[in-house]
């Protein structure tokens, strides 16, 4: 991802933003135009203006355009599969302590949701490996990184990672794939002393095998997660209209985290 | 943060696990030893050997022994003053998409939580402005930046936020402190364009006033959320044991987060 | 409601399933039949037939029959005004112990969903009286009241309940209305000593002005609590399929109760 | 529980109420008193007062007096094993429709808590059938059951419920015990047409072993559950102090909660 600019340019991805549920990342191009129910927004309009400007589009309804961040991107364009959250993503990066510099195998590379956030915080001299069975993914997902400017960060791997991990020493290796449990040997020779393993699944039963298999494979500190998010109305203060209250539709549930650290075995 | 090594070093800060709750940081020092009701670990022990060893105390206890995260660090170094939990930090950096090269405004600096996973993250040439007004909180800061290595990412400002922020365009502006509401039109001219507030908040009333606050200060895409934690037990499948399930204490409440995104007005 | 029969007869209000999402309460009569996107049911093949039977529809699918519960009711019949759940209405009931021989006022009646779990559980000597100002509204419960067979354990009356509560030395007062606020000194003099209010509210707003109004009106103990129901799919053990995990969506909020005791006030 | 009483009467159960979280039940004796760490109180000035009554103790600090709830006992008087918390026990209560009247089958007793919620509501013509295997559990629970004023409505067995349920056409089974999955075929025997079982556990492996057992024996409409309970703080609008917001601690979980009905096998 490129630095932030202050002024819309051609070529740009930007956020638009109707409302919280109404929000999308599209390309600027000199010319075109982006279509939606609530009216057509034409991009020369935004060209040389400032980020953050409000654009009435062709029926007078509001928008905001503003430089998409990273979650953005997470949320608005790796719909297509299963993909990880922000607070998921983010709860991953900080507990695994992988930030710039770091080395980091990652498997699967799915929509390249996940490798997009880990691109952006390894840089500018870490690089995550990534891992993916299905070419028609890992084609899409490096258009995505492309999309973002983090291409250069990704060593795009088009391998079952069963076959091995070519890496050695690595920061951190995280999984969010069906079969974790069958990756953790793997992982304990990839990683450095002490490195730490996460690893993301949607069921009970996949985290209770992970855990065996961390148990096996001389995995030490093993923690489990969940995060749930809640998001919230608030009305103004001292306004007639009383408003401040927890929105009442929410996603109950998106996976189960697991982290662990490699054990040195005592001889 | 120094890059994680894979030996022990004299000098070295280390985690030490003896299980989910006892969990300890210490610096290692040649001759010396830490103390635990489990028992005694004789640093001299330690120096040398790889991280992730397994360590038995003088009691017969076993320790783990590994290099500590940024996340390890907010938990074990910087409890006196009410701290930032790593799920909130970190959802907060990736929603703000602070990352490497960011500039980034932060008030108060507290006790330095917030203020080290910003550092961390917005290596190696970015930088983080964090203001205090008291002495004494600036300087323990301070100290643990240093301790992390990452004292050369921040500039420690002793001044009330109040008084102005001197810098301009920067990418984010992170709030920690008992008025944010009051601090809203100082940030708003420090921001870029487009750029992104967090505001971070214990009670409802306050997030209150920090909304009317970015409402009347031409602040967009106004969002707030919470974040539960749940951390599981696992058994291992096929055991006797049955014992998978959420722990029984849970931390009920941190705060809630203000996300907002600065608009231009348009003239 | 009438003691749950073992065999469906002609009249009865029955529970049609066909998955959790999908499942209708209707009433039993000779020579019709219900229609639902999965095919008809004739009720003539029901009658006379032990509940708790399977049934294929024309469309070959398999609903289950079964006797409603007053949960069931109160999810079914009442969707129309915003109904309260069952979560909170049990907990309403245990934590104000309204039971058998209670005698309870309630504004506003609404549709009589949370009306129909009191008047069923004050049985057989108790008494609800309901409060509700919509003439149109009282009407509507008092159908489903009767419907349920639970209508004589009501007094259904059409007034603001601002005019007063006529009603003396009551065992508990339920609120569940826009402004309970105004109502906390007329549920006073109509509670018996150290009898117990309990209010429903989805804003927070409403929250603070009630227990504000608690306070000045010599209520004691006050309580606020809100209930987070999540639901879970499970696999069975040893089964190929990994499906054990919670639901993705979760209703994330319905409201907040407050509880609260009338104290005596010394002279 | 007999009926609320206006009055505080020599061997009365009162609720006594500090704060949220100290508070006590104990029975009123005459020329008797109890002890606190904030002061004692005699029983003497509270005889013959209403209920609601604030008293100052011997330390001048003030206390409630309130006639319990069975919420309250349920809290306060059965706290040596596990018990159901008054969120569950009334989810459950509501769940299965058990009221007024009911025939439920009850396993294990435990120390009474659940069963005095179930007798409490099945008032005055239902049974509660308890069976309980270990004689001194069985005795205790009794005299809490005596103690509540709800002996006559349970019949206590103490029996290993494995060697059979001697009752049939019971309305509702309701198991709280460490292996519910093999008691799951008895419970079917001894409920209607129709009738529903629950079970509360608090690990994920009993909920799993349980819903096998359950789809083995022919129930259906198989519903699983949790319930998360939050407290709040609130503050009083428009004060100066800004203390609206959940509570630090939760309690982050109790247990799963397993409904099922039972189906007639189609022949």
């Amino acid at each position: 991802m490129k630095k932030l600019k202050s002024v819309i340019q051609d070529g740009d991805y930007i956020l638009i933003v109707y409302d919280e549920k109404r929000r999308w990342i599209v390309q600027v191009k000199t010319g075109q135009a982006f279509h939606t129910n609530k009216g057509i927004i034409e991009f020369d309009k935004l060209i040389g203006k400032p980020y953050g400007i409000q654009l009435p589009s062709s029926k007078h309804k509001n928008f905001l355009i503003f430089p998409p961040t990273p979650a953005d991107f997470l949320f608005k364009t790796v719909r297509k599969t299963q993909i990880i959250y922000p607070k998921d993503a983010s709860f991953i990066l900080v507990n695994t302590g992988i930030g710039p510099g770091s080395r980091v195998v990652e498997a699967g590379t799915g929509s390249g949701g996940l490798c997009s956030i880990l691109a952006y915080y390894i840089r500018p001299n870490g690089k995550v490996y990534t891992y993916e069975i299905r070419a028609e993914f890992l084609k899409k997902a490096q258009k995505t990184l492309q999309r973002l400017g983090l291409e250069e960060f990704v060593e795009f791997k088009n391998k079952d990672i069963l076959e091995g991990i070519e890496e050695k020493n690595v920061d951190s290796v995280i999984l969010d794939l069906a079969i974790p449990w069958d990756i953790v040997p793997l992982a304990r020779d990839a990683l450095k002393p002490g490195g730490i393993l996460a690893s993301f699944s949607p069921t009970i039963d996949q985290i209770q095998k992970t855990t065996t298999a961390l148990k096996k494979n001389n995995f030490g500190d093993i923690q489990v997660f969940e995060l749930l998010l809640r998001s919230w109305q608030i009305s103004s203060k001292n306004k007639a209209i009383q408003a401040t209250r927890p929105h009442t539709q929410m996603i109950g549930h998106t996976g189960f985290m697991i982290f662990a650290r490699k054990i040195e075995i005592n001889k």
